[in-house]
């Protein structure tokens, strides 16, 4: 990181940080912690068995990816329309960005099922949502000028119509990309939440799944400055070597290549006391049987079900959350928006002193390209933090 | 409770749990808490594919229940070999025991199995382990007199040779059986940490499976104690019935005669907060999808696997877990043997003033009528807690 800003960047940082925090409003993200009644109760989910719909879908304009059906099984180009439409003219209040960078993220499966899920899935003729980093082009509010860069959920589209509080200022100093790949809830949130339920301690062993993906080479580095042994699996070699010759983890195994359990002989030959579940599926199983006694699995996605044509995920060796006293806990970065200030403040000190890498794998390309990006996910072909670049910065 | 001891009885009782405490060992429980390593690499168990089996098995004499082989299933009379021994000679330190109640508990069918536990399974030709209550009958140690009552690990037998550290004294004043059904680590602590893992909140409501069990009646008690607002899962209507007029839950579901998800709707308004379970199975997928965010399962027992042919529990709706933020638990009271002595207190606390009442199970029989009474625990057939009175008290 020779080319890391200078510290005196850390007082704009943090401003920005702090402004960023007051701007997070709750929308579209489901009420705050505090509400921790049944989602079939606040109307906002039903009871179990099917996902509420969006009331309203992102407004916006110029080439946009419409969700034309639930995707059965992997995302098809036939699951979107693409169209071309004119920008709806500002209402009070309103901001025109013309989105830059839109964030490509596992979850993006979810929002398009209508399983039920953690906040109201995305409406059939609407406009897909997705995180992006955009330039303000015309603004109906006092609070943003024209010029200014931003971030907010701005869907798959070229021009997104915002509400002035549901946009937020990105990290000023560093690059901009790094807004979805780091400096951003559903990323460096996401990991440092996940790391704190893994209780980290220092030398034991945390294994970290899709350790080279967004969150997971996140949650890694994080451990790591814990003092935690951590060990990664990816599933290419490439993968592999960055791991260990760029983020210098403990030990990495190419799940492809080598079996889980005689990788996890291999590697942890202090058995494991932590386990950084992004995946879920046949890997969180084996997982379940070589936890050392009293370990903490963090559970933010199971991005192998994601893809499956029924909403409901069975595991196998459950009866070892008994047997080694394991506590598993599922956790989403929105619970935790109130600690938004704490975690970045870490994150952005990892990163100025060269011990937050992150990889990144822009795709600069239209909108219309949406599912062929998407999918890139779900078989593993990206490298890093994939987003799409629609427009220059 | 109008039988209730008087206040005074705490003095002496409280120094018994506090004798107790210091005289319960490790032995044959597993590592303290301290320990967390994988049991593959203490040697105590193995990689989770197969148990290991107890080093020594529990030495005594009378008549007695011998493991003959592994249940496949439910037990049959064919797993045990009823034998009729001589007492082997006491050594240094050794104490004969004259077993008076036999405590019949779920985990018998782990225990009996070589599947990988929480500890060393019963080796075969070994006789059965249970805890015990008993009358010191001849004694190698200058610890324990002639005549004393004390309670340990002492088998399916009638005669019990224990070691002078492995047994511990009762707490005087209450019913003998009592420190089997409540005053009894199995019981009252694993209800206890149970509850403590669920989070209580006054206000908030938990569902106990099971809850006409032994565990669950208390765990039932100590949340409405807590000031929870409890619903009671049970499987007959004379269950149902003394939940209800006896320990005034404020909800109970009969699951063989109401659906679980009807039950729920109906006592369960605002939604489930915490699930004491320990049963597992389908009531635990059912309970899944209906928890409310942020919602802590205690994991004690899946009492519905335990006659399963497969080791692996298998357990569908685990999504659920990330989509409402749950968190989930295993937990085995001997991890806890260090918060026994404030458990106990406040279990005391609540039957001296009525408000924990126990019911108990109490066949009078003999050893070699083990396997009918145990089996009534997964038929769901005992009403309270299970035991065998083996000899006059």
């Amino acid at each position: 990181m020779s080319d890391a800003p200078a510290v005196p960047f850390y007082v704009k940082a943090m401003a920005a940080v702090g402004r960023m925090a007051k701007h997070v409003t709750a929308e579209p993200w489901p009420a705050p912690k505090r509400d921790n009644r049944n989602p079939a109760m606040t109307g906002e989910q039903d009871d179990g068995s099917k996902a509420v719909v969006e009331a309203e879908g992102i407004k916006g304009g110029g080439q946009r990816a419409l969700l034309a059906s639930r995707p059965t099984g992997e995302i098809k180009d036939s699951d979107f329309k693409i169209v071309e439409e004119e920008c709806p003219e500002l209402g009070p209040g309103e901001v025109l960005i013309k989105n830059i960078y839109i964030s490509l993220d596992p979850t993006h499966r979810l929002w398009a099922s209508d399983q039920p899920q953690y906040m109201a899935c995305v409406g059939i003729n609407n406009c897909m949502r997705a995180s992006i980093v955009g330039k303000v082009m015309k603004s109906n509010s006092r609070k943003w000028k024209e010029g200014t860069i931003c971030g907010g959920m701005g869907g798959v589209q070229e021009y997104f119509v915002a509400k002035e509080a549901s946009i937020y200022p990105v990290i000023p100093g560093v690059p901009l990309p790094l807004n979805l790949s780091l400096f951003n809830v559903v990323i460096g949130l996401t990991a440092w939440v996940g790391v704190n339920i893994c209780e980290p301690k220092a030398g034991q062993t945390i294994v970290v799944s899709g350790a080279a993906g967004a969150v997971g080479s996140v949650a890694a580095q994080l451990a790591k400055a814990r003092g935690m042994k951590v060990v990664g699996l990816a599933g290419s070699e490439s993968k592999c070597t960055w791991l260990k010759d760029e983020l210098k983890l403990d030990g990495v195994i190419n799940y492809k290549t080598e079996e889980l359990d005689v990788g996890l002989a291999r590697c942890c030959p202090d058995g494991v006391d932590a386990y950084f579940d992004n995946v879920g599926g046949k890997t969180l199983e084996t997982m379940l049987t070589k936890m050392n006694r009293f370990g903490r699995i963090a559970y933010c996605g199971h991005i192998s079900g994601y893809n499956s044509e029924s909403a409901a995920v069975s595991v196998n060796q459950f009866q070892m959350i008994l047997m080694r006293r394991l506590k598993i806990q599922g956790f989403i970065c929105v619970d935790h928006m109130d600690e938004m200030v704490k975690c970045f403040a870490e994150l952005l000190d990892l990163y100025v002193r060269g011990k937050m890498k992150v990889q990144e794998d822009i795709q600069e390309t239209k909108v219309s390209n949406y599912v062929q990006c998407v999918n890139m996910l779900y078989t593993g072909k990206n490298s890093g933090k994939l987003m799409m670049k629609v427009s220059e910065e």
